[in-house]
């Protein structure tokens, strides 16, 4: 018969009209490849070369304010800029060369002023100040005219191209809509043409109620934490909202603080997988600000997309096939899930034994 | 006035319909992150405990045969299988979960008996044999009936995730059409039903045609190697067929030779670029074996993936802002086919001083 743990199969993502290739019995190869070598240094509270501190300066000279939870500043090095002329070219030069000009802004968001802290050793109640600081910048950048879309999100660890362990993330808005939630929208909204209800309230439903929640890490009355039917990551979840929300600022009170709950849940479990500080890329979606109606094509939903495979040195390399053909993964996302959900919620640092 | 290289774009990708954002200002922030470990051991020529050198035993316990030049065998840890039974679930196990079941076969193709050899050291006339490997593959594969695409990559490098130095590539055929290539062929399908051409005619064109030829790295009778307009990762470059070919066995001779000496150009001018053994994923294009027409929805040709952006031990990391929201790149195609056009095309490691 076939099983999902034994059997090659694909699964699609309905999100982003993509296919994921499974090969559940991969993971008994041997691994004679690359490792990576794991970060066990002992970080100071506070650290007076790191530009992210309390108080210090920065690369632009500007000194950081003496912050006591977050504290946003502008990226030194913006990957989109305001001040540039418009690109008054033709859109396709050629029918085969085609340019748009991007303006736009990018901003650091510092977790806390704690050198050494990171999101899934923080207590909820320092989390709710980040909640709160996306939303803030999401309203605010939605003023901007040339803004059409504000990109939150957290590159955590060396491995995933962070060069600063202080607990930091990034925003980058843009006047484009970038290609990953532009795909979701489409995808949405012709979900919705077809069957009147939303993509995303339909599979937190289904997640919730499915017999024994297979794809369930955690969950609380405002949102669900899934490896999603088909993740890509070995261990990548989701982060739903239940109630049809389409971006941050329509959270009430209770949900922001709901949702600091889960981050920080499903941020622990993953340090507890390893006992390691596991590495990470983080981001929000939601609804564009570009004056459109998002109402049916777009729910909040947070993404993580984690390298690690096999343990806190060794991570899944997406290279060859998976470039040229298309992702493939090791486990199947019911046995991540599985996994994740055997992990304590309190932090292996903090656990007595 | 805007200029490509100090304002921020997007360039469009017509072959996979997506967009890749261009920050060209962005090479100038300084690196504090992660460095690779840079491989400088010498590697012997034949090592008795490779896996892959002539006559030495695999995990299966077969032994290699005593090869000359390439040698194939199935992958002792294949991703598909051709041994497992038929999905026959409903393929929408519900409208949200879609699952099909995949089988196929992973092959390893050695492309010298020499352990310290690469590509970008062998001589044309060493690559000529790795070409009519790859061409009597794909035709037996061809003949398989579960097999509709036959899928040719290297993975070159630890960073890779290549856990063997000696040079080898990788055959993985599946029943199903990747989701890479079968974007191409929506995308060149459309192209074809638009205009009545061949979207990659008329972009090899293009770039060969086009005033200083500012994407072109090196070209010969029959191919041409881009960075193209698009490309992701900083020296990616694609090498087109100039004649409308759609698959390797449809090759003359003299192509077959093309291909080898144009493989060997790029492989060796990435090598002088950081002069060090430069790292890539690369893999080949073109028509399904599904049975189909595919006269007018492929064209031949072949992708580099090298993930360096700053030297022999710094690669742009695609993360955050790359996995939520858009693919970013921190030079231009043409500032990079530039630095690939001032490479020689003597290997540095056979250059007199
Ligand atoms: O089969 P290999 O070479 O050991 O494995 C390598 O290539 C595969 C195909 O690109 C990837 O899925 C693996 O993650 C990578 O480590
Ligand atoms: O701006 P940072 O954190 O230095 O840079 C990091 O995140 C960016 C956004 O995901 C990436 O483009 C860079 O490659 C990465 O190193």
């Amino acid at each position: 018969m076939f099983q999902f743990t034994h059997h090659s199969h694909r699964r699609y993502n309905p999100l982003t009209n993509s296919w994921v290739l499974c090969s559940p019995h991969r993971t008994q190869r041997p691994w004679q490849g690359q490792q990576e070598s794991q970060n066990i240094a002992q970080l100071p509270e506070y650290d007076p070369k790191c530009y992210l501190c309390p108080g210090n300066a920065r690369a632009s000279g500007d000194m950081n304010r003496d912050y006591e939870s977050t504290f946003t500043f502008p990226n030194d090095y913006p990957a989109v800029k305001v001040d540039q002329p418009e690109y008054k070219g033709d859109e396709s030069m050629n029918g085969l060369l085609r340019v748009q000009g991007v303006r736009g802004q990018c901003h650091v968001v510092c977790f806390s002023p704690a050198h050494n802290m990171t999101i899934a050793e923080m207590p909820e109640d320092a989390i709710v100040p980040v909640v709160r600081t996306w939303i803030k910048a999401y309203t605010d950048l939605a003023q901007v005219p040339y803004v059409n879309y504000v990109q939150i999100f957290e590159n955590k660890g060396a491995i995933m191209g962070c060069s600063n362990p202080h607990p930091h993330g990034q925003i980058w808005c843009t006047e484009s809509i970038p290609e990953e939630p532009s795909k979701e929208i489409h995808s949405m909204r012709q979900y919705y043409a077809d069957k009147g209800t939303c993509l995303l309230c339909d599979y937190a439903k289904l997640e919730s109620t499915s017999e024994g929640q297979p794809r369930v890490v955690c969950e609380n009355p405002s949102f669900v934490c899934v490896v999603p039917f088909w993740g890509v990551w070995p261990f990548e979840t989701m982060i739903l909202s239940k109630r049809h929300v389409t971006k941050l600022p329509d959270l009430t009170e209770r949900e922001q603080r709901d949702l600091a709950n889960i981050i920080r849940r499903i941020a622990c479990r993953y340090d507890n997988l390893f006992e390691t500080s596991f590495p990470y890329s983080m981001g929000v979606h939601h609804a564009p600000v570009d004056g459109g109606d998002h109402e049916h094509d777009t729910h909040l939903h947070l993404h993580f997309y984690p390298p690690l495979l096999r343990g806190a040195t060794v991570k899944k390399f997406l290279v060859g096939f998976e470039m040229l053909g298309e992702p493939q993964r090791d486990l199947t996302p019911e046995q991540a899930a599985e996994r994740l959900r055997n992990c304590s919620e309190i932090h292996y640092k903090n656990q007595q034994v």
